[in-house]
């Protein structure tokens, strides 16, 4: 960690990182590199900086009486019994800053998938824990259910500009001791790419934990490529541990799993109305649990969480598609840039309900922010509607596009003697075609300088209504269909699932596919 | 002008220029400052500043036999007479840069509306040439007319996040002979707000200046106070001269006129594919203009007219909704500010043919491109759909919206002594409520700190369809319908109109607003 704001080096503003681009021959490749956008002044983001070790020093954190409030009181900090706050000083803060880890690696079942969150490289992917699925076939909303955790990995595993998935909806219509395992397993089963998820007690952690090393072989193999991933609420707004929380946090940890400190306080209710106090505030609370995870384990691979978060004050309801939402996004990436350790905030929630013009608009400004900024880990980036109440089916396929044309913005314009086209432009005009549309820059550009949408639409009215006249949410609907019905994920070895059925209570039907 | 890149002075970061914020209590001011997103490095604005000299020294303009070929000649440009080029160099461009305005100042009727250009001031208002509109009774396409451009204008006039009013669409329904006046007569009887239009011959030029000239009490006037301006396309891609439509330019040049230098090349098409090469022979043409201009009347009040256009190269489609597109028009407005000259560019165009959530995300991502990079004054940015084609009114509604939210990104997070909060966090988490629900701080920030859309929605999903479950765009159409309905726009006094109608062929009737 440094505490300087470190300027991205001009060598390194171009492309993604290399191990991805060069497996990655897309246009859009996961990992490009953010930071064209900076909310904060360089001045500002130290003043939030200041003025979080300050309230850490002055206000602390409400603890309770546990294993983390002695793990605080052993390492030196003040503990006022009474009030049950534990105050934190800035040179345990620097402490842990010093020994978080600056990248942290998360893997894919394929290793083609694998992220390395830091620096300004940008993933996005999908998030959530909706309760609602506007049903595929019936357009109904309903409750999801486990099914709906297993087909959106598919959706994941089959479209591109989703690089991750943390599981969006809950199972519903399983018993909660089973919830947390059979989310992973189906997730795990139908997707390669890196799995995200959440476990409500310290045995379910152990039990994804031991999962997860039964596919790739052993617990130790499991924290080199780690395929699985934690989101631990563990504060409550403002600056209060939650005790069971805490625990699962510790055991993760301790199990040196990567993990991401969610905290989500709502200005104006859970933190203050001001978007700068609200920044100060969840600065102090992902301070302290850096301070906390360090204290636990030195190195352990956690990442700041932020998801600053606001209500529409008229109503107290969460608005997630307001602009200041977004712009408190981009504003965490930077705080995380401030400290060199990677960042996991929230983009593409809308507070629509349905895959509408107010959808669309809501997730380009958000995403925008978010991808620009250069956050590592944006998850709710695929798929949420009703400020993350609801999933869509053709919403992931909706958002693989919104998603590719972020990134594409991301990339940035290489300017170089070949593209800067100074000679091109002169054969082109004195004496050449007076066009450039046969040209081999033409030709060979058409496919490494331009995204093209696989949903959105650039056809004449006159064969977009030929072709059924439909809007996008109607032509994603279809391509969804088609995905369930036709994309194969690599399966887990058989074997492999034989024993983790043996060992645990899978609740997936193995013909899964065949149900669409 | 410099050719330093200049650093916006901190204290210049917050709110909109003083003046505008002292008239508008809003919480999304026009005249915001951008700033923020910079897609380009300083140091190739550089490479694509030289690139452009070299362009026009080496390469050149193709200008016919003309009264603009003499001005160039006279002031000791080279001229090819077979080749019908001329070759400027750079001392030409650098007097031009020298004497062009750094600000332009555009009125609207009603002063409260008038804009200042220049700077990272952002303002978002209507553009381009449709042809097609949906219609808002029956939901179908027909062609444009000339109630449309004065519809249109009324809702220009009564959406606060539409800063000036280019008419959108042509009237298809009236005698070319008569266009431009009238066109613009329905544009400025229908908002107090700046308008802005195209003439295509000096005839209509002079009518237009002499029409405005009669409502604002004069030509000198009228040069104080321009409520109207001019788009002027007279450069037509690669570096050619369009002899007709420069003999316009020279006329509003000589009038002191503000003229936007429209040029619109198309990547792939008409300029390299490489989005570098475009912005250089987009920058050399803007140069070119500049150079033109100032050589026909020092310090004109001309406006870098940058649109640089992509087209989808699997089809030859121009598609203003490609993240190219919108990478490109914030690189201009860096350009832009290299030179501190005003800066006109494009966004929130669509090649949806609908307002759907193709729509939405499109004008998402470009609006946010355009205002973080601080444009001046960006076009198309509202009511626009099918890459330009044709306009909606239920769009101009959703675009209010999208710009308020954009506006809002605009403005960015204030961070001084009482936003940071440290006593308010302190006090509600010791002893406090533990919340921040009924603190002063959130009562007063309520309509200080937040955005609040008037069509977007933030209800409960029980709630929404309570009233009717209805998607944006039909929210958008019932309000598009009720503002034509009752919004009046502050008149032109009855004299006046009473003279222009005697002066000009005026086609439009008294009782329009009656019409729907």
């Amino acid at each position: 960690m440094t505490a300087e704001v470190r300027e991205r080096p001009l060598d390194k503003r171009r492309g993604g990182s290399k191990v991805r681009e060069r497996r990655h021959p897309s246009v859009v490749p996961p990992g490009l590199e953010g930071g064209w956008y900076k909310p904060l002044r360089d001045e500002d983001v130290k003043r939030i900086h200041e003025a979080s070790l300050e309230v850490l020093e002055r206000t602390g954190i409400e603890v309770m009486p546990s294993e983390c409030r002695e793990i605080f009181r052993q390492a030196g900090a003040r503990i006022d019994e009474e009030q049950d706050r534990v105050f934190i000083p800035r040179s345990m803060v620097e402490d842990a800053l010093a020994t978080a880890r600056n990248e942290v690696v998360l893997c894919g079942r394929d290793p083609r998938h694998d992220i390395r969150l830091g620096g300004w490289r940008v993933h996005m992917g999908t998030g959530g824990a909706a309760v609602k699925v506007i049903d595929l076939n019936t357009g109904r909303i309903r409750k999801s259910r486990l099914a709906d955790v297993a087909r959106i990995g598919k959706l994941v595993d089959a479209l591109d500009n989703i690089h991750f998935y943390l599981r969006a909806c809950v199972a519903q219509d399983i018993p909660e001791e089973w919830l947390d395992v059979n989310t992973y397993y189906a997730a795990l089963t139908n997707t390669t790419k890196h799995v995200t998820g959440n476990c409500f007690t310290a045995k379910s952690a152990q039990d994804v934990i031991e999962m997860a090393s039964m596919i790739v072989g052993g617990v130790e193999r499991l924290r080199e490529r780690p395929i699985v991933s934690f989101v631990s609420s563990w504060s409550v707004s403002p600056l209060r541990y939650a005790p069971e929380t805490v625990e699962v946090l510790t055991e993760l940890v301790r199990q040196e799993m990567p993990v991401f400190l969610s905290s989500a306080p709502q200005a104006g209710a859970t933190s203050p109305a001001a978007l700068a106090g609200t920044l100060v505030q969840i600065n102090a609370e992902e301070l302290s649990g850096i301070t906390y995870t360090q204290l636990v384990k030195p190195g352990a691979p956690v990442v700041l969480g932020y998801v600053p978060a606001v209500s529409d004050l008229r109503t107290g309801n969460f608005v997630g598609g307001a602009p200041e939402f977004a712009l408190m996004q981009a504003a965490v990436a930077q705080l995380g840039r401030f400290y060199n350790l990677p960042v996991y905030n929230s983009a593409g929630i809308t507070d629509s309900k349905i895959p509408d013009v107010q959808a669309g608009y809501e997730k380009g400004i958000s995403n925008m922010a978010a991808v620009l900024a250069g956050a590592n880990y944006i998850h709710h980036a695929a798929g949420i509607l009703e400020s993350t109440l609801t999933v869509a089916y053709e919403q992931f396929v909706i958002d693989d596009d919104i998603n590719g044309s972020v990134m594409r913005m991301v990339r940035g314009i290489e300017v170089n003697e070949k593209t800067l086209s100074v000679d091109l432009i002169d054969r082109v005009c004195q004496g050449g075609e007076g066009h450039f549309l046969g040209e081999q820059q033409t030709l060979e550009m058409m496919t490494t300088e331009y995204y093209y949408p696989h949903i959105g639409d650039r056809q004449t009215r006159e064969k977009w209504r030929a072709d059924g006249g439909l809007n996008m949410a109607a032509r994603a609907r279809r391509k969804a269909k088609q995905i369930l019905k036709t994309h194969q994920p690599q399966p887990i070895p058989p074997e492999i699932d034989a024993a983790i059925r043996e060992r645990f209570r899978i609740l997936m039907p193995l013909e899964l596919a065949n149900l669409e």
